[in-house]
């Protein structure tokens, strides 16, 4: 048995997204969020197919902003959030099958410092979509791990964060070697690099998909700023490092010039649960380019918009030139960005057949 | 380890299909089969996914046919022909994962009474389309069996023929109740019925899947006719006394009325290879409404135009109220049958995930 998990930019049979509503996360009763998720939705689904899990109770708002949608399927599970990437199955190939890995989920740090009361409906959901999609399910239950702390380029190359897989709200009771044994094992690596750090305030305790990702075997995009005032300047510099000395080919990809923080008018939007985490007015937010989804045919990108326009195009101009077979959608990820997370955070890819790959529609 | 072969009309992820391009099958270089083929791959794709496997010699017509097409993903593999019922995977849950089984194939008998000389391309298919799908295989190589030789309701009652199942070309070395062992096995019924008679003619020995097909759990179509005179009026009364005796509600479907045979013309456009079992003018092809498909949608119905547009009709009209559901679509399946099947024959359906139903497009 050998398990491989295949990279983003590798074929997909489809993605999964979850329907946002909590309004802890999203604030207004997640309404602009509900839209610019049914944006993407349709974006990725000029590629690809998209399953929706929704909660009965938005079901609804679902298929109003939806409807009419080709390849979307909607199906009806109750989660406690919207974080695809965290709560769905990582995807693995054994052999030439699929098979969904269910991580434990505990909220980014359960007891510790994780972002919310209950998460008993998010840590379900996994074996939900294996049942669902009709795929063997990997039981790593025991182990505390979302799909936005790991990276696989397809190759052999693992990545990950320290802040965030050292955390004592994972898995407090195993050491470093014990938790890469356990990545190189279920994803199939041969190397798993160490990134120090995330992004600057990452509730996530610094996942390593708002800090650097794969756009090739071997090669990245990092965050970056050149503002020795800003904090996430001593975090990349450190990071590159790592990666450098990896041998590991990096291109920068600076985050947003003007930092993005969340405003009185969001703050009155939001209502929070008891034992949820929550925000504060000019609270820096982890907005990062780094934060995007790969399609079969696309990169859809987060921008912020405003003071950050250039930035915006700065960070397309790059991901246009790294993936020049890929049209690069841009997509106002404000109304992302205030939940917590963006494009990457609340989309999983399934791989498509491994021996057998599309050759794209006839 | 328990498996469950689901009915054709549950859900479906898709189906599988194969580009005609043998000349021993398909008259005048199969360029209506083509056509044909492609306009029920084209009607499928309404509903689901379509994987059309083409060798590459036909890539090109095929592209032009389906250009443009929705849903529809074509796969470079080799063939021997475009049986995808008996050539492709027979999709089972094995608890909620799908698994693909491999049966083994050896072009309907093999060195005893087969058709074509040489099937090694047609025997490796179910292994390609399971790895290209992400399936596991179960490897089931060394017992002979055709997709179009089962059925199954889904809910425990399995179907198949004695005149092909227990025929010397297949299983010869293995009695009635060791084979009926495998199938209960392997796709999970608790009864399986075996009919003794298929449709008159049927070159494949006689598959269940030209005389009789489930339209829901413990309920039959049964090819029929009245005519004493007809060659199939005794094989179908037989096959109804087993049905009735087993408890099986049946609802009969009348042959053409007028027998359909290949004629002098479509004779002239064959091209057979050495070995190679060949046609004779005015020999009567195995015609029957029985070897109907259900998509997610609809039922995909042969027709035989001519003399038979009233039989044709009341095929249309006894299946409409059978599957009130579904659109009934009928389509001019000449070009097909001359290559010896029909519309079931061509189609292999590829589930949806079992717990976790598809609810439709948004």
């Amino acid at each position: 048995m050998s398990y491989r998990m295949p990279a983003e930019y590798e074929p997909h049979r489809g993605t999964i997204m979850i329907f946002p509503e909590r309004e802890g996360s999203w604030p207004y009763k997640a309404l602009q969020a509900q839209r610019v998720f049914a944006g993407i939705i349709k974006e990725i689904a000029k590629d690809e197919d998209v399953y929706v899990v929704v909660n009965p109770r938005t079901e609804a708002a679902a298929k109003e902003l939806l409807a009419g949608s080709k390849n979307v399927f909607l199906y009806d599970i109750e989660t406690d959030d919207a974080w695809a990437r965290d709560t769905a199955p990582t995807f693995v190939y054994d052999g030439d099958a699929i098979k969904g890995i269910d991580w434990g989920f505990n909220a980014w740090g359960g007891e510790y410092d994780g972002l919310y009361a209950g998460w008993d409906k998010d840590n379900a959901l996994a074996a939900a979509i294996c049942a669902g999609l009709g795929y063997e399910r990997i039981d790593m239950r025991h182990f505390i791990l979302e799909g936005g702390s790991i990276h696989s380029d397809g190759a052999g190359m693992l990545m990950t964060t320290e802040c965030c897989l050292l955390s004592p709200g994972r898995n407090p009771q195993m050491t470093k070697q014990e938790i890469e044994n356990v990545l190189l094992d279920k994803l199939g690596g041969e190397r798993l690099i160490w990134l120090p750090y995330g992004i600057y305030n990452d509730e996530t305790n610094g996942h390593i998909d708002n800090i650097c990702a794969f756009t090739a075997p071997g090669e990245v995009v990092l965050g970056w700023t050149d503002n020795k005032d800003d904090p996430q300047y001593e975090p990349s510099r450190k990071d590159l490092e790592v990666l450098e000395e990896a041998g590991v080919r990096v291109h920068k990809l600076p985050i947003p010039d003007v930092p993005v923080c969340v405003t009185e008018d969001e703050l009155k939007g939001y209502v929070f649960e008891e034992g949820e985490d929550i925000r504060e007015a000019g609270e820096r937010l982890a907005a990062s380019y780094v934060n995007f989804y790969f399609t079969n045919g696309a990169v859809i990108l987060p921008q912020f918009g405003g003071e950050n326009e250039e930035s915006d195009k700065r960070a397309a101009a790059i991901m246009k030139e790294l993936c020049p077979d890929r049209r690069i959608v841009p997509v106002q990820a404000r109304d992302i960005i205030v939940g917590g997370g963006n494009i990457h955070c609340i989309t999983q890819q399934v791989p498509a057949g491994a021996a057998f790959l599309k050759e794209g529609s006839a």
